[in-house]
């Protein structure tokens, strides 16, 4: 069934147990659904925009308390949304990185720090993970200090991702921003897989910003975002202008410079207005989604030739597996070669896995049910007895 | 009636003619309201996303051909969406302005080009406006020359407002790109307020790039836009990240430094595509919407002490009307004062002026039927005669 055009209604959510590890701490809540259908147009959220004129001086809809809730909630003093959280990296980038400063990014960094930083000319160094794929406050620190010995001087600007998009680990953030605070680093964490599914405390982990992700993990439309800021740190990446212009003396009131004035409006803002209240107490029951998690974790492991390449026992819905030594070795001999996983998956009902992919791939399975996950544990475990492998 | 928790229903383009000066070409058509149901979560789009991911590459739903037909409609190369119009124009001043490069706009440029120039550290200089509030070839021609003998060098990048926000009027941007080429200063031509509901040649008016707002004029949802290029310029603004890690040896394939990756997903890009049929066909209706919106401007001009401030006969549905010779004297009696004026309008089921205006003030009839474009006509005239004012 079309929706417009050639556009075929999607209905994966529906229809599907979605395991994707990107989608499904995005996925709207009924609120924002609702939100978005009445507020479609760009400018619904303008209707009552008076002056100053800025997103977050708007009344209503309650803009303002809502930028005042995010910065709460994330234990931060100033918040404001973005077109998602690269975004937010690119306006911190904007603020600190001059042509030619290092500046510290890991071996586990999301490809949009590292457009954030090319953009701006810097210079990018990785700080080296663990054999087990996570970051130290040791490695951090011989980092900065080799930055320093070649550049002659310390990074402008760290990004920790607070859970790597790569394993779903959780990283030591509070021991590595103290190392780099002693620096004077400032630190942007990038909470794309955590704000909006985990409790953060931004004050707590000594973040200079957080980034938070809408459409991965605060069940709003994309793009959308949150940047948040040490009330410091804040005066810096949100200052206002301060152009004067040369022919009709234009100024142009407390815009500022790295937001371009509004930022998000119409349903990206709405949707994640609307879907806040629930985010904000989905994020407590952060334990139950682990549980859920391990039911499917520990279906894999019993699967005879697959490990789990993240950190085990797991803390973050986000995995990767290699099936290398199990659905692989499938693969080889099966009629639908490595497209049999996923067609088995998707027989079942499960959907978001890559066609094709026997060898490492991930999965996300926040947001399910315990019976839900439950009900994948036993496919998988299913789907590699019904096809030879040794399970148990 | 609340959508959820203090978020009022939006109706007012249900209930009321609305005649907001910014709002009304951004309207969802029904395809782009269905396909924003359908596709309401964030990576919705990305389900069928395969090598080398990047958004132009997606089949499923068909971006790519979107992304082509974007650019063929625009009579350009090469055409990328973005979060907002004024994300083109930071993408375009990241690439060609360095920090002390002077750079032009105009006496009528929306201040978001003032910021995307201020964030790279460039110099604003400001071609006048004629007292009719219209740009000449010969003034442009005039301040590149004082830019250079001002500051040794041409202006590495020039911005054009097709039609400015101000006061809705047309400006010949065919002879000024002319002149700016004559010194090999690209030109980026602000069309927020003509793609989508005017037919715009990028390659006949010479422009270097044409950037669109979705919300604004092509029937989509916030935050979403088009910019285009030639491909010379393409090369340039779209090129793609040369960075290879130090640690890890990362790469980032074909990502875009200056898009950040992919820009937009889900509600925005789909209601972009669902919209673009029927956009692409109502620019071709251009006559009968500026007939339209004559009948409305008309009438203000019939109403004693009212002067139309853009130019006349009118070029575009945006128009700046002067009412503090016959509104704003009525104002000073009236028990409502200023407020009389846009409550009598909301009492007739007309909606979109700023409560309390009466002296300057906007209105944009774009998408008005004939009907409805008479009533708001009588509406005025009926307001003006019931407060004592002289009509005809």
């Amino acid at each position: 069934m079309k929706c417009a055009g050639p556009i075929e209604v999607r209905d994966l959510d529906e229809s599907c147990i979605n395991i994707d590890p990107i989608q499904v701490g995005g996925r709207l809540t009924p609120e924002a659904m609702k939100a978005v259908i009445a507020y479609g147009d760009g400018y619904s959220i303008c209707d009552h925009c008076r002056k100053p004129f800025r997103l977050d001086f708007i009344k209503t809809p309650p803009v303002d308390v809502f930028f005042r809730d995010l910065a709460d909630f994330l234990h931060m003093d100033v918040a404001r949304v973005v077109p998602g959280a690269r975004r937010g990296f690119q306006a911190v980038a904007d603020t600190y990185v001059q042509k030619g400063d290092p500046v510290l990014i890991t071996a586990l960094s999301h490809y949009t720090e590292v457009l954030a930083v090319e953009g701006r000319g810097g210079i990018l160094r990785e700080i080296p993970k663990t054999p087990e794929n996570t970051l130290t406050a040791d490695a951090a620190s011989e980092k900065i200090e080799a930055v320093i010995r070649e550049t002659g001087k310390a990074p402008s600007l760290l990004f920790l991702d607070h859970v790597d998009y790569q394993y779903g680990n959780l990283h030591p953030v509070k021991e590595i921003t103290k190392v780099a605070h002693q620096y004077d680093i400032p630190v942007l964490v990038n909470g794309a897989y955590t704000v909006g599914i985990m409790e953060v405390d931004g004050r707590d982990i000594g973040a200079d910003f957080v980034v938070g992700s809408g459409h991965k993990s605060m069940a709003a439309p994309a793009p959308s975002g949150v940047l948040a800021a040490t009330s410091e740190r804040a005066a810096e990446v949100f200052r206002t202008t301060s152009v004067k212009t040369d022919v009709t003396s234009r100024t142009f009131g407390i815009k500022e410079v790295e937001m371009m004035g509004c930022t998000l409006m119409g349903v990206t803002l709405v949707g994640m207005m609307a879907s806040f209240p629930r985010v904000r107490e989905r994020v407590k029951r952060w334990d139950q989604e682990l549980a859920h998690s391990s039911l499917v974790v520990d279906a894999l492991k019993s699967i005879e030739g697959t490990r789990i390449r993240s950190e085990y026992p797991r803390k973050h819905t986000l995995t990767r597996v290699d099936t290398t030594g199990s659905f692989d070795e499938v693969a080889k001999t099966h009629k639908k070669r490595g497209y049999f996983l996923s067609s088995a998956l998707k027989a079942r009902g499960i959907a978001g896995t890559i066609p094709g992919a026997t060898k490492v791939w991930k999965f996300n399975t926040y947001g399910m049910t315990r019976a839900q996950a439950g009900y994948v544990a036993d496919s998988l475990a299913e789907i590699a007895v019904e096809n030879g492998l040794r399970v148990g």
